[in-house]
């Protein structure tokens, strides 16, 4: 047969399998094709007014072989190479058995959030594909938004795929040219690194600057980046690339083929390198592509929150948004310390005799302290109180992959559990409790049951827990399937005592507070801490909506005043990047139903004007209004506060100085208002002079405008309050 | 300087570091020598009446570089790489700080066993060692009894060693010769293997065969095998290696260098290759050497019981011994199934609904069944039913890596929890709770509580738990120290419930059970299940008293009376390598508190008159008495039951016929005895003619002699029964 021939029929076997599908969104602005390539690989792309946003891209997995084949009831003595490459392959010689498409419009009511009422409205397609030799299905369903598409794989109950493990899930995001990306390295274990703004092609050459040491970190790839992933286009387009409703699954990373500029998934592996057990019927979290030529857009999107499940809490009426001060800047500055003795080279829980020990002196968790706390929270109307290094173990917490690290519910001697209790009882004022695990997850689990159920007794019904440090056991990472699952299982076991969970160190959130929305907060990125270990970029909080904030929301703990540590502790050399005029606007920039006030009480004591702001602000919301926004450069937004209708607006800059030009036609109509800004003076800087702000009153509607000056690193924050008598 | 001065100066500094220190065994048979050898090498040795058993061994750890550094301070950065290696070796450069000795003898009563009361009778030696250059103290604590040697290591608190990872126990065991080794190859994940016989020498040579197929199983080294274990030297001397006290801390393989004869500890590691997490102050378990030149003084050794702590169970009264019959052997034959149904590819707790799937038809634990086995047992006297497979998920419980594979509480619609439970009350018979984890550790763990608290509200007081296939999470190993906690955390918990646990694939006991002593039993090793999967050696039941016994008792479950498995089973064609009256012996020669009648009610009914012995025979002893005992050859007990002073006396042949030739010296003076023999026939053999046993009355007194046929594969049992009228 003449070669030109096998062509000609290749050809046509090609054609035959192409089978493309196409999907609009709702407004029909977004288009997306799904064909079958080659053998019968799928593959997917997206447009966005008619420009390119993902290239045709390969869809599929690869499979752990043994698992494959014992899935299917062979053994690998048996099977020989090519049977077992097929087994392997979950990504081609697939064919198209069924598609169907539908179209939903509906509108919940989050239990708390940035507005009053979500609307859910997509467009989707579901295509089942068969596979030929293994006789195994696979759905990939897409749902197409006015703001992004979401899609995932599901697994429905079948013969010849039951359980399987993942080598690798081989999920691609093709980028139509070198974009621009706000990115962080990828890593199994830290979320924590500042923010890197560099070309696509640039990443391989910066990677090993932007791998700054963290306590516990393991980076994969010099090209390996992490999700929520932001980037902008030439051709103006911001495109972000996350994953939602990430339940029972390792994290997925993104890794780059710079040649190409293509993403493929890297799924977080297990002590083995395993990267995912599965049981049919199973679903994966959701990927998604957020788009828009606006950036405002991208952080108003609400697709992360819809691809999720509703809640899954009936009774959600315990779960309240929380203003908190608290017994942690002290020790995070050095001016304190969690520990209570420098007696001991190590302790023992349960056997080391604190009563005996002689106390160091420097312990912030002391009732008079805590007290102290209390007062100013009563004073001040703030809803709760903070307290870290409250229970024993803390001499000794941290490095040593220590098991029984904690029991969570032994106090030290001089943290009075019941009077403290009592007390702020007394002062209105609720405790907040603190789970740090020192990543040590079993022992946690060990203890959870009584740990929660004596914060319950002692009237704490919000926990903050961390995951400093290596994950014990050893092998797995903050972010496999192994741990993510322990999150969650510490999520839906607080839910059952009726406790709200701000979790630190833990997997970044995925829009998963939908289904439990008594996950009221994450750290999951590079927090204020990190502005006394060394500081942040200045505009480090223009980047933190766009990406870490797309799944949920951040206890970021902003609010500090003191920008000169050395002031709190002399050995601390680290300055707080940022003016005190930008650390107001984060009360409304960095979205959360849980705001820390995060400095001292003699901080705040000084600046009362300033600090009234941080008391005024709301942080449960009917509405919120982006105005401006760029990545890496300035983000405004205004917010109405739930049931008061009362607005407030926030504005942060980045590392140069800016005007803010502004409408305020979001105010109600007809309305009239005084608006107090607190805004940067003219010769504030983040980093020579960051306290000098201005406060000042204007009559203001829904008419006015406004050009506000910003600092580098600053910001202003206003309150608007109807003016009397209209 | 000429060489020769050299080697002078060198042999001077040897000299000065020999300090050799000399430890006696009470009655002066054994005798131990401490001494540092080389570059202050620490180095024991032990000989028996004289002649050699431990040739001069070296003592001391490795430790992982990276954590050392750490420990001391430092960084790997900045250390260099003589001082890494100084902080690596925790095996010279030794001072003698420090030795102390002192003499214990005490006696002691154990809760269960098989005497009333324990001799605890050894003189101690501690050496305190200092390490040059680092600053590292580390006792060497050696116990020497009249029936072999303990030692362990112990690390005070002190400032320059407090938490360390060890990367391997380098104790050597140097053996004085070729000896004849009893033996199952090492593994990190499975105990039961068929015991080989073979010299040292021939260890590598044969390794390949010793290992064969498990569910889960690790091998590491062609000449690494298990303990305990049993060898026997050319000039008659009897040795034993193994561990007591094994707690928070990997079990010890031995990997023989046999060149030289000289076997060293093999810790199993975790999932990144660490051997051992440590915390000072701290000690490691027991390494133990019984020796003797009579063969019975290794079973009848309690120095490994006497190596652990005393009773941490302050009230034991709830701690009862167990004569049982259970719903198990049917499956074990695949009579009838664990499962319920076979209508689901896949399972899921809380989602599959058993109550609309159509039953299988051969579910062995439904409720009509298990009245039935309640019924035999309130019949024959039997203190305790199993039920296996009455918990749903036993579908596709093993083999998946599933996580929430049981949920230990919820039964399958035909096994009627509470109307079972209320059943075997006015029967006067308790039920055994049966969990088996699927070695998905993490999901037992969470489930404990609940499932202990479940057990209790339906009057389940002992659980059967197991641990079947691959240890989730993946990487950590059966005997790595993560889930030796995870075992020791079960028994505790279990303890708080006052619920006693006999663990299935657990790691295998060292005396623990002096310390909880509700541990009443283990499987741990080859039990009688593998004569149901192609049968074990004839003569295994003569080597599990020489080794796994050493360490605790064992859930053999024995009393199999139709050897021909296609009976119960067309499809099964295994045949259990075993006379009947062998089968009888065991309840003596395989001491447990917990004695199973493991087969079938209507094979019991076949034999009433062989039947009756196991009935009779009493499951807690006040003393016992080993006659005869050669490793895999014979092992014939007396053993006096407790409160009543009836003998029972039982002897267990191996491949080949023997005739056994025992005095009765051991019946109370003066009294007659009826004795009940149960004994081969001429013509029985374990594979052609299992079930021919004769039964005889006669007269006697404690100056009787007895000239007993054994069958290959045989035994016989007795009962003495005081003669009325006297």
């Amino acid at each position: 047969m003449p070669k030109f021939f096998i062509t000609a029929l290749l050809l046509l076997f090609f054609v035959g399998f192409s089978q493309a599908q196409e999907l609009k969104s709702p407004n029909g602005k977004f288009s997306m094709r799904f064909s079958l390539q080659g053998k019968g690989v799928p593959t997917y792309a997206l447009t966005y007014k008619g420009k390119q946003v993902i290239t045709p891209s390969k869809l599929g997995f690869e499979l752990k072989t043994k698992d494959a084949a014992a899935a299917s009831g062979g053994s690998d003595a048996n099977m020989d190479q090519k049977a077992v490459n097929q087994q392997a392959s979950l990504h081609d010689n697939f064919t198209v058995a069924e598609t169907k498409t539908s179209s939903v419009k509906e509108s919940w009511n989050p239990v708390w959030g940035e507005v009053k009422t979500i609307q859910n409205h997509y467009n989707e397609l579901a295509v089942t594909l068969n596979q030929k030799g293994t006789d195994r299905k696979m759905v990939v369903r897409f749902r197409l938004y006015d703001d992004g598409l979401g899609f995932r794989y599901e697994f429905p109950t079948q013969k010849n795929l039951t359980y399987f493990v993942i080598k690798e899930e081989r999920t691609q995001f093709g980028m139509a040219g070198d974009h621009t990306a706000y990115w962080i390295a990828g890593d199994y274990d830290t979320q924590e690194y500042d923010y890197t703004t560099s070309k696509l092609s640039e990443i391989r050459g910066i990677m090993s600057k932007a791998v700054t040491n963290n306590l516990s970190q393991t980076t994969f790839s010099p090209t390996g980046v992490q999700t929520s992933l932001m980037m902008k286009s030439n051709d103006g387009l911001y495109i972000n690339l996350h994953e939602a409703a990430l339940i029972d699954y390792p994290v997925m990373h993104l890794n780059l083929d710079d040649k190409n500029m293509v993403f493929e998934s890297w799924l977080t592996p297990d002590a083995i390198g395993d990267k995912g057990y599965m049981q049919a019927p199973r679903s994966t979290p959701w990927r998604t592509v957020i788009v828009s030529d606006d950036a405002r857009d991208i952080l108003a999107s609400k697709m992360t929150y819809n691809l999720n499940e509703p809640s899954k809490i009936k009774d959600t009426s315990w779960i309240k948004p929380v203003k908190y001060v608290g017994v942690w800047w002290e020790m995070i500055t050095g001016k304190s310390t969690w520990s209570y003795t420098n007696d001991y080279p190590t302790v023992q829980i349960g056997i080391t005799d604190f009563s005996k020990a002689k106390p160091n002196g420097t312990h912030g968790a002391n009732t008079a302290n805590v007290k102290r706390y209390i007062d100013f929270a009563a004073k001040h109307g703030f809803d709760g109180v903070l307290v870290e290094g409250w229970n024993v173990g803390w001499e000794d917490w941290f490095g040593n992959s220590k098991d029984f690290v904690f029991d969570f519910v032994t106090p030290y001697p001089d943290f009075d559990v019941k009077g403290i209790a009592e007390y702020a009882k007394s002062k209105g004022v609720k405790m907040i409790m603190h789970h740090e695990t020192s990543s040590s997850v079993r022992n946690y689990e060990r203890h959870m049951d009584k740990a929660y159920q004596f914060m319950k007794d002692n009237g704490y019904d919000a926990v903050k827990s961390g995951y400093v440090g290596d994950i014990l056991p050893r092998g797995e990472n903050h972010y496999s399937q192994w741990i993510v699952n322990h999150y969650q299982h510490a999520l839906e076991k607080a839910a059952e005592y009726k406790i709200m969970v701000n979790a630190h160190e833990a997997v970044r959130p995925t829009g998963v507070a939908r289904t439990w929305p008594n996950l009221i907060g994450n750290e999951s990125a590079r927090g204020t801490e990190y502005q006394s270990f060394g500081g942040s970029k200045p505009n480090h909080v223009t980047l933190i909506p766009f990406t870490r904030l797309l799944g949920g929301p951040m206890d970021y703990t902003p609010g500090i005043f003191e920008m000169d540590l050395s002031k709190l502790n002399p050995d601390n050399k680290s300055h707080v990047n940022s003016t005190l005029a930008n650390q107001l606007a984060l009360y409304l920039t960095l979205y959360s139903p849980l705001q820390m006030a995060a400095d001292l009480p003699e901080n705040y004591d000084r600046f009362p004007d300033a600090f009234q702001f941080i008391k005024d602000v709301a942080v449960d919301w009917d509405d919120s209004k982006y105005l401006e926004a760029e990545p890496g450069e300035y983000i405004t937004v205004a917010r109405k506060a739930k049931g008061t209708g009362q607005w407030f607006l926030g504005s942060v800059g980045g590392n140069e100085a800016r005007t803010s030009n502004i409408r305020l036609d979001f105010l109600d109509k007809g309305k009239k208002y005084v608006a107090t800004i607190y805004a940067d003076a003219k010769d504030a800087h983040y980093k020579t002079n960051p306290q000098a702000y201005t406060i000042r009153k204007v009559n203001v509607t829904n008419k006015s405008k406004l050009s506000q000056f910003v600092a580098p690193g600053g910001g202003y924050a206003i309150s608007f309050v109807e003016a009397p008598g209209k």
